[in-house]
């Protein structure tokens, strides 16, 4: 599948656009092909029963031979959640800084996939050389420590990739984005800007991180007779940094719960990302030996997740720590849009438990807003401006934001997984032709075995539940020789709609009646006849429409 | 059933506490019983397939002969939307003021229940004789016109119940709510009062809801040149006066779509409470006529539910309005929690057609924020604090506040549906008893046929599907006639997974020899044997748990 560029960099989302997560970009100058990052995205609210979602790679596959390697700006799932599925098929070199390798680490060693995977860590400021292809790690900010923005050197041009990024001066630890670099390069020309657009809407700058740990510190000055439970995000370091520099200045042990929470913490701590002063970290089974003023606890649920550990501990179910009345239980993230409810469900357990909750509205976020774009934009002064890493409305923002600096409409495109923009310094960039892609579904040990015939049939089943109609027909003669048996699951209470379920019986005995008047001996006609027959029925006296399952069986 | 009260008033919520939604109170003092609201509440999210929920209101049934009537504090679903299933079991006179009948009389004509059904309209200030109660109707402010509070004069003292309410000094029709009133009541001596709780964790005053109007003169007058659409609640009268007042004013005619807007608009222009200048309203078919720059569409929608007119527009499945580039499109009203994802999802789709969608931030909201709450508590001065309308978090705000204003804590009762408040002037209130309540969900035309066991199974079979195992067994013998026939459906595509569903027959086959060989001709053994070992297998294959349902016939 050799293709001809004419001197052009392809750049090719095979995912990420259109959407929060599932963030994959392949970046092609002839024989090359480098990715950058290779996440997952969470189920939307009717994917039933699904797990996780990964990226179709398709592309990638077809094009092995290219393949260089994937290139990850930063440690987060849906930049790095589908590597251990995508690896089986696409097992090139993995490109990371320290944590960020640390933490993809963690999930190829449950994957089983460590010993055959290469994984090479960068430091910021480094360049490695990938076919055609120069990429160069730029420290920037995140929510999560070791971000990378990524100058990619190629022979059209040089794209900024962006990642996930805010501008933080005063980060909690390490440096702050290295604006100088992104001038310099900016300098020199760049030819495509790809900017973060999650928080593209926002008006003005994000707080520094670091704002957050006055807040904590209030919050312990102000609680210092009563035990402390926070639940934040398991990724976000920082926070726990500071909440630890907290517990330690007032004299708290800290204990960690939440198997995420526990795994990025060990990791963090390991590599150095994490300064914990010594005796301050407890077991969890530890702390009953402690009084509670003198015990602060780390959690995972802060989104509400059901069954995480402090969802556990509201619903009573959480075998080591009880919720006592008095508790300062801790929400340090704002939900995210669609865990409201779920938040708002923990909330109201914890205080009706009697323990008070408070809401760390920090309005502290991980993504550049307005005025963190519009400087970027302005060291970088690229050519062209591709939106990523948002829904349709996020990038459409940052289409508008990059106008407004005076980009020209043609050179702003907003693009959908699967574009193929081809683009060099001469031409106008252009969206030559689309490659397959999509969202594969993953449900417990299957990938992609799930598609949406299935997903169509779980959400019938959801609404109305099932009716089964068996009937056994004897060979050649069609004869009836047991059934019709009616059973039903998910559609009434059967005891006390035995009425309706001895009517739907006789309406199906009429429907097989009909069939063996007329002599049908058609199987699937049968069938069909049941189906429309106690349908109807179904809908007119409950305005319901189960799934109706005809199955004939021979004897 | 007769109950000594003792001299006692017994304060019932049958529903409405720990949740938004599905208000509903019984007053009860001797013989008489008077019910304030009878209000549905909409699914949770783990309520498949399930159209409202109701109150149940075996309480009421039970004590009949007491019951005088129904007393609805507004128009709103969560006020209103049982009564047409609560009638047919506790047939009472309902007394509101004259919107909220003439909402009321809307519902019962679409059930049929309008003719068997008494309704009285009453006028703030006006006071009705339900039994020994007499109940004053008090103006107050709301999301919806003719909102009510109700003064509830019983012989063992005053309850205040404010019903859902705002303080606005401007309202946008009529008067503003009668502060005189609730001082001049609390003068007297009040016992107790149930305030709304909905907005006890926002700090300040709620914002007048003439504010609306001047952000719509403002975007009127920033988008001259196209076509312009606005989304809010069907129910708030007030916002769509605020939009014909402007349209009017830029010369724009207004054409209304979705069921319940035009409903609602119709009732409350005939009524009054909506001035449409003449020759502004024109049909929705009328639209083409006009050009773009001379229409305003209002819309249901604004809350992302997928069947609303709003939605199908920006899915291109709307039969009368397609979405344009350059359309302005403005969300007047905040995604209630729950509903931002479904907000998004529809705010990309528009975007995607060149809509220019705003989000009219309007901080507005219908309830009572701390200020205003402090306010009512102190023209009020209640010996009784009884916090209502909010989750378990809201009420613990609103007696929070309570206390910080000198409530003794004794005196401050946070109740859970169905309990008991027993009180007078004399003895300590205390909540005597529990009375059964609960939430009876409906599903179509069901009412109470779909409870625990059928959502369950739904849940089961949303989760991962089902597995049916057929056979037919010969009578006496036991000898396997047909079968074992498996189907699956929500499971795996059966075309992808033919080796998984051959292996599944060879386990089941396995099984039923077992049962053959061991002599078992129980058919309950039999299916629990099946169950088991294809379970087991599907799990260790999979990591998934579909339900299992083996049917045996006999022939």
């Amino acid at each position: 599948m050799k293709k001809n560029n004419n001197g052009k960099l392809r750049i090719i989302p095979l995912g990420g656009l259109e959407q929060i997560g599932m963030n994959i970009t392949a970046f092609e100058y002839e024989d090359s092909i480098v990715v950058v990052d290779c996440g997952l995205s969470f189920p939307e609210d009717d994917m039933l029963g699904i797990d996780l979602v990964i990226p179709d790679v398709t592309y990638l596959k077809d094009n092995i031979d290219k393949v260089k390697g994937f290139v990850i700006t930063h440690g987060h799932e849906d930049h790095i959640g589908a590597l251990p599925y995508v690896l089986r098929e696409v097992n090139v070199p993995i490109y990371a800084t320290k944590l960020t390798i640390g933490l993809i680490d963690n999930k190829l060693k449950e994957h089983n996939l460590l010993r055959n995977t290469k994984r090479k860590v960068i430091k910021h400021g480094q360049s490695i050389n990938l076919g055609c292809f120069r990429i160069e790690f730029i420290k920037t900010n995140h929510s999560i420590q070791d971000a990378s923005a990524l100058a990619i050197y190629s022979p059209a041009g040089i794209v900024i990739h962006t990642g996930d990024f805010k501008v933080d001066y005063t980060p909690v630890f390490g440096d702050a984005i290295d604006l100088q670099r992104f001038a310099e390069i900016g300098k020199k020309g760049v030819l495509a800007l790809m900017c973060d657009s999650t928080n593209a809407e926002r008006k003005g700058f994000t707080m520094s991180e670091r704002t957050v740990g006055k807040t904590f510190d209030n919050i312990f000055s102000e609680h210092k007779n009563t035990r402390i439970i926070i639940a934040t995000f398991a990724s976000n370091v920082d926070r726990v940094q500071q909440i630890i520099n907290s517990a330690y200045k007032y004299g708290r042990k800290v204990a960690v719960e939440g198997r995420s929470m526990v795994n990025v913490i060990g990791t963090a701590a390991e590599l150095g990302y994490l300064q914990i002063p010594d005796k301050t970290l407890v077991d969890i089974d530890q702390i009953k030996n402690y009084p509670d003023d003198k015990v602060v606890l780390i959690t995972t649920g802060s989104q509400g997740e059901s069954m995480a550990a402090l969802s556990r501990m509201a619903a009573n179910i959480h075998k080591k720590v009880t919720i006592k009345p008095n508790d300062t239980i801790i929400f340090s993230s704002n939900p995210i849009p669609g865990n409201e409810k779920a938040v708002s469900r923990v909330i109201n357990e914890l205080s009706r438990k009697g323990a008070d909750v408070i809401f760390q509205d920090a309005h502290v976020s991980g993504h550049a807003c307005q005025e963190e774009i519009k400087l970027i934009y302005s060291l970088v002064k690229p050519k062209y401006a591709i939106p990523v890493h948002g829904e349709y409305r996020h990038l459409k923002a940052q289409a508008g934001i990059a106008r407004d600096l005076g980009i020209p409409k043609e050179n702003i495109f907003i693009l959908s997984s699967g574009d193929v923009l081809e683009l060099n310094e001469e031409e106008p960039a252009k969206v030559k032709e689309k490659v397959k892609t999509g969202a594969i579904l993953v449900d417990g040990l299957g990938v992609g075995d799930v598609g949406n015939i299935v997903l169509r049939d779980r959400q019938h089943l959801a609404e109305d539940g099932i009716m089964i109609v068996v009937l056994t027909l004897e060979k050649h003669s069609s004869r009836l020789l047991a059934g019709p048996d009616i059973v039903s699951r998910g559609f009434v209470y059967v005891r006390e709609s035995e009425d309706l379920m001895d009517e739907a019986r006789i309406v199906v005995e009429d429907a097989i009646d009909i069939c063996l008047d007329k002599h049908i001996t058609d199987w699937g006609k049968i069938k069909n006849i049941i189906k429309d027959s106690l349908g109807d029925f179904l809908w007119k006296r409950t305005k319901r429409n189960p799934m109706i399952l005809p199955i004939i069986m021979e004897a």
